[in-house]
């Protein structure tokens, strides 16, 4: 017998992540710009640091770091990242940390812990498409919540809930995936006040907090929850390396937390010791505030010299002027067609991720999503010029 | 509002993976000699040597190694898992290699590819309590094929998958965990046939292949799979170091894979290079024969003394003589109860874990399983004459 699609569990048969794949692949041809990634800059890694660090920590935890270990993870590094999140204002002891495999894992096993087939998540318009697709392979409903230039609208997030009794509630709230925007001190309160109100349980995705380029930080939706509504996902692969897959979520919730652990136990067993124990090493040597400042500077530089460059696009484009984080989202004027513009700029060399993917159900053609950490200023001038170019000659 | 259980998933309710937490609990306790883990010996972990790799990867790779990774694999990896893996007769290449947090995670995105809510698995009676765990967490309906020293029946299966029509089929077939059974040579082809004739997926978690301390090694049952039915599932936890958290399966068929890879996607975006680089630096050099045969020499060494340790227990009591692997299986005469004998045994300081655990519908409770890898000779004498003594005395 021949294997067919129709083995494959139903839902997922449609998912098969193809659009953005396809973009990464045209990113590999020699001499392209690329604004369509998220990763960080190649400066802001540290390899011999990183090289120290494992040389170190195997010295001194030996075979403990090579033998099997908790899936609620390594001690030190529990104690670590929650103080790392408590600068954060993020309230929470190491006993409620979990080590995930990035914010990825976290959302997953959450994900996981909740959702029957057809339980409906809220998500803001647009989010992360990584997520989008999470939330299909566990066949969740995806419903989407008006956002403005402060976030979610909370007034319409309320309707929703009430409309749709959703089990879960997937926010960015700072330097959005892919908007750049950050929610708003009063909004934050709000959402965590519906949480509670109506028992709903909020994933705070927040991997970009500590990239912060102008303005004040404001406190987490989490640090406005009494009752154990939210879960915080933080991540180490915007800080320190995204190739260590390491995240931290703050669950301070036992029932949940026990939850999400039992399905990380099935998922993996546990993350890897020794990668635990390098960014708890990391964090221990209080090396992550002089590095925060260093890349937050440059990336500072960098995005500034995006935000220049739509001078070059046409009249009445708007886009957004982020705070921080690593995305700056762009609308062209109505009727343009961001897809369109994607196939002229990858012809020219410029890539970009057309901002539809970002929306569950599709549509906002004039959309796209630039990435700037990955490019030096001479390239994203240059990549914003010939990019203006195209869209102008579309 | 107050969270409560109702949030839950459905099936992910009843999952609270106690019964061998609450053991591995125990084993805290100063003294306690446990025959319950699975991990290696901590003799057979070389933390200098994965330090060193360490060191020399990140000076090779550089920042490659710290920024995201594509989710099928590093590509040096890929190349010399395949060629690990053929050296074990499993046909693949390096496009078939999809690196996974151990063999945990193999499992776990095959069954979010394929499992919708209700399909059946068959599996082994016993088998592995993780996975049991795994297939509740997808809500599959498990049907346990009969077994005898031979491992799986194989008419039983054939007439289990003519009632049950199911998707997929886990077998340990060498050294199983939890019996340390073989499966045979003639067993394996015919499982291999009737995947192909009947359509079913047959997930081959093999981690225990070269931990053979006597007899010749057999083919897969991958190596009889001519249509891709077979995925075969390896991982170096158990040959390298379970802290590290790299296995590798071996998915010949491309839609399959690729739907696995897609699954993985959402869970964790990539396997961390660092691990995969070290692993695959491990085996370039050469390293794995001679290692392979150290801890060979020494687990055979430690599994005879086990082996004679059964002299003190009850007549009547009946165990395997595995050829291979970690794991001893044994019944205590019709009647004893081993959940009672793992009471009194603790009690007296010693730990093991009740047979009752690895069947999905329970029953069997005069069966338990005893590792021997992780005491030392004069530890695995003292525990078994122990051992030995408390079941006398139920």
């Amino acid at each position: 017998m021949q294997f067919s699609e129709e083995k494959f569990a139903r839902h997922m048969r449609p998912i098969n992540g193809s659009a953005i794949r396809e973009i990464f692949k045209l990113l590999a041809r020699p001499g392209m710009i690329s604004f369509a990634g998220g990763n960080p800059s190649d400066t802001a890694l540290e390899p011999r640091v990183v090289a120290r660090l494992a040389g170190e920590v195997l010295e001194k935890y030996g075979t403990k770091l090579l033998q099997y270990g908790a899936t609620d993870g390594f001690g030190p590094f529990r104690e670590s990242a929650a103080e790392f999140l408590r600068h954060s204002r993020v309230n929470c002891t190491a006993d409620d940390i979990l080590p995930t495999q990035g914010g990825t894992q976290a959302f997953d096993v959450l994900l996981k812990a909740l959702i029957d087939p057809g339980d409906v998540v809220l998500c803001e318009s647009p989010t992360f498409l990584g997520a989008i697709q999470a939330m299909r392979e566990y066949n969740a409903k995806l419903v989407e919540m008006p956002t403005d230039d402060e976030g979610v609208i909370v007034e319409a997030a309320e309707a929703l809930i009430k409309q749709h009794h959703p089990k879960l509630m997937y926010v960015i709230p700072t330097f959005q995936n892919p908007t750049g925007i950050t929610l708003s001190l009063e909004r934050r309160r709000a959402l965590a006040a519906l949480a509670a109100k109506y028992g709903v349980v909020i994933a705070e995705d927040d991997p970009y907090r500590d990239l912060r380029y102008a303005g004040e930080a404001l406190p987490t939706i989490q640090s406005f929850d009494e009752e154990g509504w939210v879960v915080y996902m933080s991540s180490f692969s915007k800080y320190i390396a995204p190739g260590l897959r390491l995240g931290a979520a703050a669950v301070t919730n036992p029932l949940l937390r026990r939850k999400m652990v039992i399905g990380k136990q099935s998922a993996d067993t546990h993350s890897p010791l020794l990668n635990q124990a390098i960014v708890d090493a990391y964090l221990r040597a209080g090396l992550m505030p002089d590095h925060l400042a260093r890349i937050c500077g440059d990336y500072k530089k960098q995005l500034d010299a995006m935000l220049k460059g739509f001078d070059a696009f046409p009249a009445g484009t708007r886009h957004t002027v982020p705070q921080g984080g690593l995305f700056v989202w762009a609308e062209l004027p109505e009727g343009m067609d961001a897809m369109r513009a994607f196939e002229a700029a990858v012809a020219q060399g410029v890539a970009f991720v057309p901002g539809t993917h970002f929306y569950p159900e599709g549509g906002y053609m004039n959309t796209l999503r630039l990435n700037f950490s990955m490019c030096d200023i001479p390239t994203i001038e240059k990549g914003m010029a010939k990019l203006g170019e195209v869209i102008k000659g579309l």
